[in-house]
């Protein structure tokens, strides 16, 4: 069991190497072992390439035959972009299959098992399954949800503050932080912010590590307000970008479609976007995770909506103090204690002089097994 | 080495039984070893009583003759309440002496190992120097500055409310968190909150865990606005209260004078009770150590008067949201980044569903050899 671990550990470092590349498609992780040696080694690579279990046995320097596959993700027993990859396992001889955690996809689940063992293999699951399921959270809750993931994440003072009396906020968290946060840019596929982050930071909305991929661009924009001197309008051309709007302004769209812009007419909630349905026309669309840099009106409507999923506080050793200084969640609020929006610890790091505290918002039963 | 590491480590221990106890003197923890046995351990239980290093030899159960004494703090060479703990070291032929952390106090600073060296005995310092200093850190403060350590605590949501739109704050931690405050309360000397809180809360600031002591109860209100019928006056008879003014109000500071509280006169600031000022008077009337639960706007003031050495942030797992919803420290806070107040991170603790981080506000560079 303690090498079924080991084993296991080795398949979800792996898996991560696909990070950012993969989506929607889930990170997934494999080894081979025989006579207590790996001899082969793979992971999902990027979206339409090889599964992981293909890798695995295509770079084994010995025959498979009687060896045990440790994989991070129930094998798939269809056709994809790939062929089933329980085929390539039964025709190999593998001995054994651990698993780390069952296909979420309630159409398919349980039945990469089955097959597996009606060819004889012996099969075991729920090897670091908690560890399997972290490791693909947004997959699983993009698939069974059929809309984003969506984490939401802002910076503050250890005095719950975003900005000072002026509203400066460049910048709160140190370098290791800022850089974490373009790590998540790299790994979700998609980053929102409010047209009021537009107006105010003029941001890029880029990932600015070597290497790594932008993320597409989601601006809640309900009246078009968005300036065409702005730097994401300007860079529309290079960077796909997506301006969700209630509003009916065709001359506005059309010039902004000129620039290369998605717009993206959504349902209206009072006055305001309806995130919800953002959310599953953003779903359709392919995008499976979506980075909230939100603002601290967007954020509240994105968890009133009951979007978000998880939480990343940057929590920086400073105090600005100040009335009248932002907080990172405004709008309304609730009034009585027991409204409160309640959270799941998740993690707690320290990055430099940093804290981040991660929590999750909600945990979808079903995938808690 | 890591023998002497251990034994420090039992000494510091010992210390932390006075915890409450003995202020405004340190708390010290001492252990006597022969042959690699614990032949003695004592600690400074209260106020007044013994020290530690002479209740180690007391309770010797074998001859202390040629075996070492592992004390936190430097042993004292001068008469105070009790005579100096060198001359009991001395006549009992201890023949090497471990020390955590030298005397603060410039004026015997290194006398005490003197003493013992010119007659012979062997001493080492600075083992878990750094456990020992924090260990006293408190006293260490009131004996450089002549005024007490505060202590700023607060409670807030993930994103950085300490009450609700319409103000409710009952209750963001959790019980435990909760308890672990009133540890603090049992553990400093004084506890301090503005005037608005007692309007607000009507709290009674005393500390309720089985066999803990009341801090000293210290309210900031420049206009003696306190009402007769709040607990804090009904109280007073009972448990030591203190009520800092800059009114001019004779009648009234006679009528809490006769409810057994002590109205302190304070120097005025901008229209306000100076803090500088009380904390002067309130390091003369022998308190070490404050408490401070106080209000976004004494915190505040607290902060930019530069009496704040350390801050506990209890944070809760919820969010409350609201643009009108108190944060922490409110005033007017700065406007540029650069004027931040900076701190230091000192630990972070998990304390049931809640997080505490700890920081540093100030480091007195001559506490740091």
């Amino acid at each position: 069991m303690e090498n079924d671990q080991y084993y296991m550990e080795k398949a979800i470092e792996l898996a991560k190497k696909g990070i950012g590349k993969v989506n929607p498609n889930p990170m997934v992780g494999a080894v081979i072992v025989k006579h207590g040696v790996i001899i082969g080694e793979g992971y999902h690579e990027k979206y339409g390439c090889l599964h992981a279990e293909r890798m695995a046995l295509d770079k084994c320097n010995e025959d498979p035959k009687d060896s045990t596959l440790y994989v991070t993700l129930e094998p798939c027993c269809h056709f994809g972009k790939t062929p089933p990859c329980t085929d390539a396992i039964i025709k190999s001889k593998i001995k054994r299959v651990v698993i780390g955690i069952k296909d979420p996809n309630e159409l398919v689940s349980g039945k990469g098992i089955e097959i597996l063992k009606s060819h004889g293999i012996q099969v075991d699951t729920g090897v670091l399954g908690k560890e399997c399921l972290e490791l693909n959270k947004k997959f699983f809750h993009y698939i069974l949800t059929k809309t984003p993931f969506v984490l939401m994440k802002y910076a503050m003072t250890v005095d719950g503050k975003i900005g000072t009396n002026t509203g400066n906020s460049k910048w709160i968290t140190g370098e290791e932080a800022r850089r974490h946060v373009h790590e998540l840019r790299n790994e979700l596929s998609g980053i929102m912010v409010g047209i009021k982050t537009v107006l105010t930071d003029d941001p890029l909305l880029t990932c600015r590590i070597p290497e790594g991929r932008n993320p597409i661009r989601i601006i809640c924009d309900s009246h078009l307000r968005i300036p065409l001197y702005s730097k994401i309008v300007k860079t529309a051309k290079d960077i796909p970008t997506i301006v969700a709007t209630i509003s009916k302004d065709y001359d506005k769209r059309k010039i902004l479609e000129g620039f290369n812009i998605k717009v993206l007419p959504v349902r209206e909630s009072n006055g305001r976007i309806d995130l919800n349905d953002l959310l599953i026309q953003l779903g359709t669309m392919g995008i499976d995770s979506i980075l909230l840099e939100g603002g601290a009106t967007l954020n509240e409507s994105a968890l009133s909506s009951g979007i978000v999923n998880r939480l990343n506080v940057y929590i920086a050793p400073k105090i600005f103090g100040g009335t009248i200084s932002p907080s990172p969640i405004e709008g309304t609020g609730i009034s009585e204690i027991e409204e409160a929006y309640l959270l799941t610890r998740n993690k707690i790091s320290v990055i430099g002089d940093d804290i981040l505290l991660q929590y999750d918002v909600e945990v979808k039963k079903c995938l808690q097994d």
